[in-house]
C-alpha cells in the first residue's frame, strides 16, 4: 500500500500537510546544471547515483542534461528506473543469488544494464543467468579503493576476475569500479584529497595490470559529491557516480572547502516539512517528525531559517527541539522546513516528492524505487 | 509503489530473498499470549501500539488474544487499522491541523476513535472537526510524566484542558495519557522502577485535582514493553500500551531484570533477513543490509546464532561485519538472521512480514500502516 499524495498541484506550501518531503525546484535545477556544466567542461561521463533520490522523474532530469543514465545499488532500483524511462543502468554493486541474477538479467533485455563484481563464483552465476535470458550484461571488476567494504584487492586477484569476466560469452569487461564511500564525509578538504589519491594508486595499478596481461581497460568508474573534483581532476576516472549533489544534505555541509570553509558547492535543496505538533515550555517544542520521517545516522536534521533552535532528540514519531533565544514562535501548528543530516535514507522514508516553486506546489513526483531493498 | 512480496507461501526458508523481514511466528505467538495472560490475571485492559508493527493483521491477532484495540501515533496508522478491520483505534498523540483532524472525525463514523491533547486550541480544533463529521471523539489530556516531551505538567493546566474537553459537545473526556517513554529504556532495574514512581505521582496529583474539580478520570493509560510490570503493579493505571512486547529488539534485550540480568521476559521474533554479498578478506564480511534495511538509532543490529561476528557498521545498503574467530564460513551467498537494534524504525522499511514456521513461509502479512506519516 503506497501512502497517499501529500498535496495536490498549485496549493500554496502552506498548506502542504506534513511530514511531507520538499524539493525547492529552483534549487535542485541549479544543483543539476552545475555538476553537468562542470562534467561537460572536463569532458568526463556522469553517471549520478539514484539511490540518493529513488526516483525516475529525477533520473530523467539529470540524463536531459547530459548524464549517460544512473547508477543503482539495488536490482528492484533499477527495475524501478527502467519502468520509469532510464535506458541505461549501472548497478554498482555486487549482486548475488539466482533469483536477483535472473531479474537482471532480464532487465538487460530492456535496457543496457552493467553490474559490479569481486568474487569468481559470483561472475559464474551472473553469466549463467544471462545465459538463460540470452541476455548481454556489462560488468566492471570493483576494487577496493580505500573504504574498507566490498572489492577485490589491487592486484592480480582483479585481473583473474577480468579474465573471468572476458571469457564469459554473455558478459562484457566494462572497466574497474573503484568507489571511496568513506572519503566522502572526511572533513578536511585535503585529507580528502589524499583518501583519493589512495584510491588513484590502486586504480591505475589494477589498470597497469591489466594492460600487462594484455586486458584494456575501457573505464574507471566511481567518485561521489564529496570527492567529484579530484577524480574529475586525475585524468584516472572517466565517469563520476555523484548522488547526494542534487539534495545536499547537512552533513555534506559539513565538509571544509579548500579555503577552510564548510558548505560545499551545492545547496539545499532536499527539506522535511513538518509542524509544531506540541509546545509545552518556553524551551520545549515538539514536531511530528522523528525518525521515521528523517534519517538521524548522520546527526539531527538543521532547521532552515530559524536561529538559535535546535532538533535535540528523535523519537519514533518526535522531534524535540531546543528552543533557545529566538523571534520565531514555534506556535503549535506553525510550519517549519528541516534539513536532513543524511538525504538518502531519509528518501527511502517517503512515497513522494512535492516539488516547489515560487512556494507553490509545482511537481508530485512518485519514489517509485522506495523500499526497494531487493 | 508497493514493494513485491520477498516469497511465496510454502516456500522453504532458504529460499526466501534478502533483505526480508522474518517473523518467527512461534515466538511471536508466545509473547503474545504471555502479555495477554498478564494483563487478564492483574484485570487491566491491554490495547498494544500499533506504531511497532504496523500490521493489522497483527492487531487482530493482539484483540483476539484479549486486546480492546490498539494504539496509533498517526492518522494515517489509524486509517490503515480500521480499513483492516480494527473497530478500537487510540491516537495517543497530539493531532494538529484541520486536515489531520477532519480525517480522524471522519473515521470516528466508522469506528471507535481516541486521541490526546495537550494544547487548548487544539481542542476547539478537535471539536471544530468532530461537529463538522457530526462524529464522537475520546479525548484523553496527555501529562507531562517524566520524558520531556508532549504533555501538560500534572496540576491546574491539566484540570482545564479536561474541563475544556468536557465543555465541547462532540468529544468525551476519557482521561489521562500518562507515557513515560524514556523510561522504558533505562537500564537498571531499580532506576526504571525509579521512573514509573515519578510518573505515578504526576498520574495520581492530577487525578486528585480532577476529583477535587469533580471531574471523573475514567482512565489512565500508559506504559511500555519496559515498565509495563510497574504500571501493572501500581493500581493507578487502567491501561496498557506496550508495543515492541510483540517483537522484542536487541536494545530491548540490554535492559536488566531485577536479578541483574539482561533479556527481559520476552524473546526475539522479528529479525531481518540478509545475504552475505561480499568476503573480500578473512576478518570481513559484507551483508545486503544497511541503513536502508534496518534501524541503527538504538546501535546496529546483532547476528543471531552467529558467535565472534559483529555488525559493525552500516552505509546505505551495505552492512559490513568484523569477523573474530568463528565456525560460519559466512561465504558469499549465505544468509543469516539479524535482530534489530530496534523494531519500530525498522519495520517501517518493509511492506511485508514473512512469517516463518518450521522453516517455511506460512504467512506474508501486509505492513499497510508502512509510511504512514500524516
Amino acid at each position: 500500500m503506497s501512502t497517499p499524495a501529500p498535496a495536490e498541484i498549485g496549493m500554496p506550501l502552506d498548506e502542504v500537510d506534513t511530514p511531507a518531503l520538499l524539493l525547492d525546484l529552483d534549487v535542485f535545477e541549479r544543483n543539476m546544471d552545475k555538476l553537468a556544466k562542470a562534467t561537460a567542461a572536463s569532458g568526463i561521463r556522469l553517471r549520478p547515483h539514484a539511490k540518493t533520490h529513488k526516483c525516475p522523474s529525477i533520473a530523467r532530469a539529470q540524463i536531459a542534461r547530459g548524464a549517460v543514465g544512473v547508477c543503482c545499488q539495488k536490482v528492484g532500483e533499477a527495475e524501478a528506473m527502467v519502468a520509469g524511462g532510464v535506458q541505461d543502468v549501472y548497478v554498482s554493486n555486487e549482486i548475488v543469488g539466482r533469483s536477483k541474477l535472473e531479474r537482471l538479467a532480464a532487465l538487460a533485455k530492456q535496457a543496457t544494464i552493467s553490474l559490479a563484481v569481486d568474487n569468481a563464483d559470483n561472475v559464474a552465476q551472473i553469466e549463467a543467468a544471462a545465459a538463460k535470458f540470452d541476455a548481454r550484461i556489462n560488468v566492471y571488476v570493483e576494487i577496493a579503493a580505500g573504504m574498507r567494504r566490498c572489492g577485490v584487492d589491487p592486484g592480480p586477484e582483479a585481473v583473474a576476475l577480468a579474465r573471468a569476466v572476458k571469457a564469459a560469452p554473455h558478459l562484457h569487461f566494462a572497466g574497474l569500479q573503484a568507489y571511496h564511500g568513506s572519503a566522502q564525509h572526511i572533513r578536511g578538504f585535503d585529507d580528502r584529497r589524499k583518501a583519493i589519491d589512495v584510491a588513484a594508486e590502486a586504480a591505475v595499478t589494477t589498470r597497469d595490470l591489466l594492460r600487462q596481461a594484455s586486458i584494456d581497460c575501457p573505464l574507471i568508474t566511481g567518485a561521489g559529491t564529496g570527492t567529484f573534483r579530484f577524480e574529475m581532476g586525475s585524468g584516472i576516472w572517466g565517469e563520476l557516480q555523484c548522488g547526494s549533489y542534487v539534495f545536499m544534505d547537512a552533513d555534506y555541509g559539513r565538509n571544509l572547502d579548500q579555503g577552510g570553509k564548510p558548505g560545499g558547492e551545492f545547496e539545499h535543496s532536499l527539506f522535511v516539512w513538518a509542524t509544531v505538533m506540541s509546545r509545552p515550555v518556553r524551551e520545549r517544542a515538539v514536531l511530528d517528525v522523528g525518525l521515521k520521517g528523517v534519517a538521524t545516522d548522520c546527526g539531527m536534521p538543521l532547521l532552515d531559517g530559524v536561529a538559535n533552535v535546535t532538533y535535540e532528540r528523535a523519537s519514533d514519531d518526535h522531534g524535540v527541539l531546543k528552543v533557545g533565544d529566538t523571534n520565531h514562535p514555534l506556535a503549535v501548528g506553525d510550519k517549519i522546513k528541516l534539513i536532513p543530516g543524511h538525504c538518502d535514507p531519509t528518501v527511502n522514508l517517503y512515497d513522494w516528492y512535492v516539488g516547489i516553486r515560487n512556494n507553490r506546489v509545482e511537481a508530485l513526483w512518485p519514489i517509485t524505487a522506495r523500499g526497494m531493498l531487493r
